[in-house]
C-alpha cells in the first residue's frame, strides 16, 4: 500500500472532465502558478480562481487537469517528495562512512527545507488530505522511510546501529527530524541552523540519557 | 506567545454575532455534538449544519457561539489539550524516579490517544488552522513542552539527562512520540502497544547508536 501513488479520493461530486487532449505543458503551467502563489500567500487562502489567473488559463481548463485544490496540492507534494528522494538517495548511496552519510542526509534535508520553506509548510499542513494511499503526510513519510531503511539495515548489519525493526527506526528518526526542522523554521531567532543540526544528530544518535 | 490561548484569527468576513446572553450549557451541547460526529465521521466531512442538527439547535445559534467549523475545532483541541495536560502533570509531579515518571507519562499519553483516537487524529490533521498563537498544532506541542520541561530540568540537574536546551529536548521527544503513536494507530496489526511503547522509550532514551 505504501507504494501506491497517492491518487486523491475525490470528495467533490463533480466528475473530472475527461481530457481528450491532455497537454503536459498546460499541466506544468498550473503547477508552477500554484507553487508561486503558495510561496507568496501560503496554502490556506489559495483559490482555484487565483491559480488559473496566474497561469493565464480559465477555471474550466484547471478542472480538466485537476479535481480541485486538494488534488493540485497532492500533485505538488508528490513532486516535491520525488525531488527530495532523489537528493537523499544520492547521499545515502554515495561515498563515506555511515556516520558521514547520515549527517550529510540531515544536512541535505535541512537545505532542501530552507530552499522550499513554503513547500515544506504546505506539506506539513496538508494533513487532512486523504488519498487512495491513505493520509498524504503519512504517505510522504513512508516514501522517505523507504530510502532511509537500507542505510539503517547496513548499520544494523555492521553492528553500529541497534538491532531494531528498521521501519520503526526510520519512522522515529523521520518523525523527530521533521518536527524539529519545522519547529526551527519558526524559532530561527532562538536557534541557529548549526545548533539544530548538531542537536538532532545528537538526539537521534544518542538519546536523552547520559 | 506560547502562553496565549489560541484565539482563532477569523478568516471569514462575517463578524460573530455578539451574544448578549451567552449560555455555557448551549456551548457545551454544540461541543459535545461535534465530538460525537467527529468520532463517527471524522473531521473533514463535517458540516456546521450537521453539528447544529445533532445538538438540536439552529445554525444561527451555532454562529452565536462559534465563528465557524475551524473555531469549533480549535476550541475542542484546546479542551483536549487541557485534559491531557492535567493527566500528564499528575504523573510528572507524582511519586517515582525520573525513569518511572517518564515511562508512566508515555503510558498515560498512549492510553489517552487510544481512548480519544478520533480526537487525536483531528488534532493531528488540524495543521492548517491558524490562531493568534500561531499554528494550532504547534501551540499544542508548546503546551505539552511546558509540562515536560520541568521533568527534563530535574534530570539535567541530577546528571541523568544530557545538559542540552530543555526546550529542544522537550520538542524533540514530543515530536518523535507523537509521530510514532500516530504511525502505530495505523499499523496496529504489525506492532503491538507493548512493542511501540518499549521502542519509543528505548529510542528517546538511548538513540540509534549502539
Amino acid at each position: 500500500m505504501d507504494d501506491l501513488p497517492p491518487i486523491l479520493i475525490p470528495r467533490q461530486k463533480r466528475p473530472r472532465k475527461a481530457s481528450r487532449t491532455p497537454n503536459p505543458e498546460v499541466r506544468r503551467r498550473l503547477l508552477e502558478a500554484a507553487s508561486k502563489l503558495i510561496l507568496e500567500t501560503g496554502m490556506p487562502g489559495l483559490r482555484v480562481e487565483d491559480v488559473a489567473r496566474e497561469a493565464e488559463l480559465s477555471v474550466g481548463t484547471f478542472y480538466i487537469y485537476f479535481d480541485g485544490k486538494e488534488d493540485l496540492f497532492a500533485t505538488l507534494v508528490v513532486e516535491y517528495t520525488a525531488r527530495m528522494r532523489e537528493l537523499m538517495q544520492a547521499v545515502f548511496n554515495g561515498p563515506g562512512t555511515l556516520e558521514q552519510r547520515f549527517a550529510r542526509g540531515l544536512d541535505t534535508y535541512i537545505t532542501f527545507v530552507e530552499e522550499n520553506e513554503a513547500g515544506f509548510l504546505y506539506f506539513r499542513d496538508a494533513g487532512t488530505i486523504r488519498t487512495q494511499a491513505g493520509q498524504l503526510s503519512a504517505w510522504v513519510m513512508s516514501q522517505h522511510a523507504q530510502d532511509l531503511r537500507p542505510l539503517l539495515e547496513e548499520g544494523i548489519a555492521a553492528g553500529i546501529y541497534r538491532d531494531e525493526n528498521p521501519e520503526l527506526l526510520a519512522q522515529s528518526l523521520l518523525g523527530m527530524i521533521q518536527h524539529m526542522v519545522g519547529w526551527w523554521l519558526e524559532h530561527r531567532d532562538e536557534c541557529s541552523r548549526e545548533e539544530i543540526q548538531r542537536f538532532v544528530l545528537m538526539m537521534t544518535g544518542r538519546g536523552l540519557l547520559r
